[in-house]
């Protein structure tokens, strides 16, 4: 039997004491981390970049079905996926967590080791945070810091009239298996006895419960000494992050509906939810996949990469923001985006 | 008659769009504040100093007796407190918020309104966040981001024996605030027609309500040219303060319950409320005062500043954490502290 200790037993020194000793530095800018008023980093001649997020049970995940382990990996992971999308690298991050009461340490070791998990496989210092207790739900406040040479950052507002829209993976995957598990949550729900069945899901799950940030395509574009004019991670959705590009670049695009890359097994879920997988890669969300835009002389390279895919370009700003549809049928881009205010009412 | 917006008209990007839309960039090192996937930051030859808290309602604070504005304030000074208390300065702050569906626009904005007073005052970039709903209550996720040259950064590790122990202020004024707070709302709860009585009280309900960060004692330190040789700043009461610079400096302490600095008012409430109010300048917290060490040859200019008090010295280590009593009883200093884990049960 798995032992189960109370966090007031432990007290919030004793707990952070113990979620933070086996912490060993990776990198020499990181001075100072865990164990005084702040962190403390040097970095010399280069530029830092900060991103920060919120998870909050009962809005971004749901313990029924998330497993802690799962929970704190993922937690890390969103935040390096907005460094990465400034063409940084992520190299600390600080963790806060409030917690309820009916947690155990045990439950927070498996929640802290999928955070450490993500850091081992990214290369990343935990250097500080903040512990604390909750009224009712589990919630995380991850904030990571990077670095990149002033000539290297990305920002969302540099793409130019006629550059190519492209973006790395499959999208809707991860929508898709939110679903999936919302729906077999409702069958338990309903009936404990039933199984749940996951069989042939397994990509649209692990999209959702282990989603990865795509440092491989950051190291794959320099490699290839493509500089992308624009570029913004997806995470509230193809339209939302595309409209935010076009906005800030103040510029328009055309993207066709066809080379939107979607994968079989969230074609066939949609297919089995009554759902177009279109709409789903455009509005679902969660996919951490990169959206950016290149200098059209680049075309030969970006196509004959499999890790990309070229779904339109940039327009002038006031031919608007088009999506073509099969038979040439022309919609306006909307912003559906994946609500946080809205999602659960 | 004042206005209500419900959050779930405006949606998470007009939130945001309608919190930051203001906000004017101070520091040549703030690249790229709001409005990427990351803030830009530049510091050249400097290091760079991160610290994050989490605030989480009915636990760190309760809506019935806090402003809203007045929390916005505190929840800034409290991280740009712990940047100080490294001896640096605050220069940006991230500001996550996740609120419940009950919360209005303009909640919001009194909440903001005192994040900016407090940007405004401690000269603050706000560079970026995340905004959220919640299920239940309010929860407020701050990091600072400041600077220092590596030779200023004081750690807590760096106390030596014979050290003189110096804190800024008065303490426990902030504890007493909160017990006065916590008194009315029985009162009121008991009978809704009652009045607070808050006369004679202000200092100690500006302590808990409206606390400072001690920038100006850093400043004073600089101009008098005293490094001091460890720092930190009391959120969890003198004690466990102390115990934090002992243990990692490796030091043991002696201190002087009566030279540990009370105001009278913090004095009076601890008598009308029968408690010993050296008890609890000692455990409060939430003073954020700066607890220091410097040595022994600056006695005579620290003894002779009336911002600071001497409390007593460094000793060696195996001659352990002492508090020397009226009458000369000497007893073991324990970190009672503030446990945010236990205070509510």
């Amino acid at each position: 039997m798995k032992t189960k200790t109370t966090l007031s037993d432990l007290g919030e020194f004793g707990l952070i004491e113990h979620l933070t000793k086996n912490i060993v530095i990776k990198h020499p800018e990181t001075i100072k981390g865990v164990g005084d008023d702040a962190a403390v980093l040097e970095y010399k001649n280069k530029q830092i970049v900060v991103t920060t997020d919120l998870l909050v049970e009962g809005i971004h995940f749901d313990l029924v079905y998330t497993p802690l382990k799962h929970l704190g990996y993922k937690a890390v992971v969103v935040n390096l996926s907005d460094v990465y999308a400034m063409n940084a690298e992520p190299k600390q991050i600080t963790v806060s967590i409030a917690v309820s009461g009916k947690m155990t340490l045990e439950m927070i070791e498996e929640l802290y080791s999928g955070i450490h998990l993500a850091c081992e496989k990214y290369n990343i210092d935990m250097i500080g945070g903040d512990t604390t207790s909750s009224v009712t739900g589990l919630l995380i406040s991850i904030t990571a810091i990077g670095e990149a040479d002033k000539k290297d950052i990305v920002y969302r507002n540099g793409a130019k009239e006629n550059d190519l829209i492209c973006v790395s993976g499959d999208l809707g995957a991860a929508y898709m298996g939110l679903l999936l598990l919302e729906r077999e949550k409702q069958v338990f729900n309903t009936d404990p006895k039933m199984q749940p069945d996951f069989k042939t899901h397994e990509y649209i799950l692990e999209r959702q419960l282990k989603p990865e940030a795509r440092k491989d395509i950051i190291k794959l574009l320099r490699d290839m000494k493509i500089k992308p004019t624009s570029m913004i991670d997806i995470s509230d959705g193809l339209s939302s992050e595309l409209i935010h590009i076009c906005r800030s670049s103040k510029v328009g695009c055309k993207i066709y509906g066809e080379r939107i890359p979607i994968d079989v097994e969230t074609g066939n879920m949609a297919d089995e939810l009554n759902l177009n997988a279109t709409t789903c890669a455009l509005n679902g969300g969660e996919d951490y996949e990169l959206l950016f835009t290149v200098p059209v002389e680049y075309h030969d390279m970006v196509r004959g990469n499999l890790n990309f895919m070229v779904i339109g370009h940039i327009t002038n700003e006031k031919d608007g923001m088009l999506l073509i549809g099969s038979g040439g049928h022309v919609a306006e881009l909307k912003a559906q985006g994946w609500n946080a205010f809205l999602r659960k009412e």
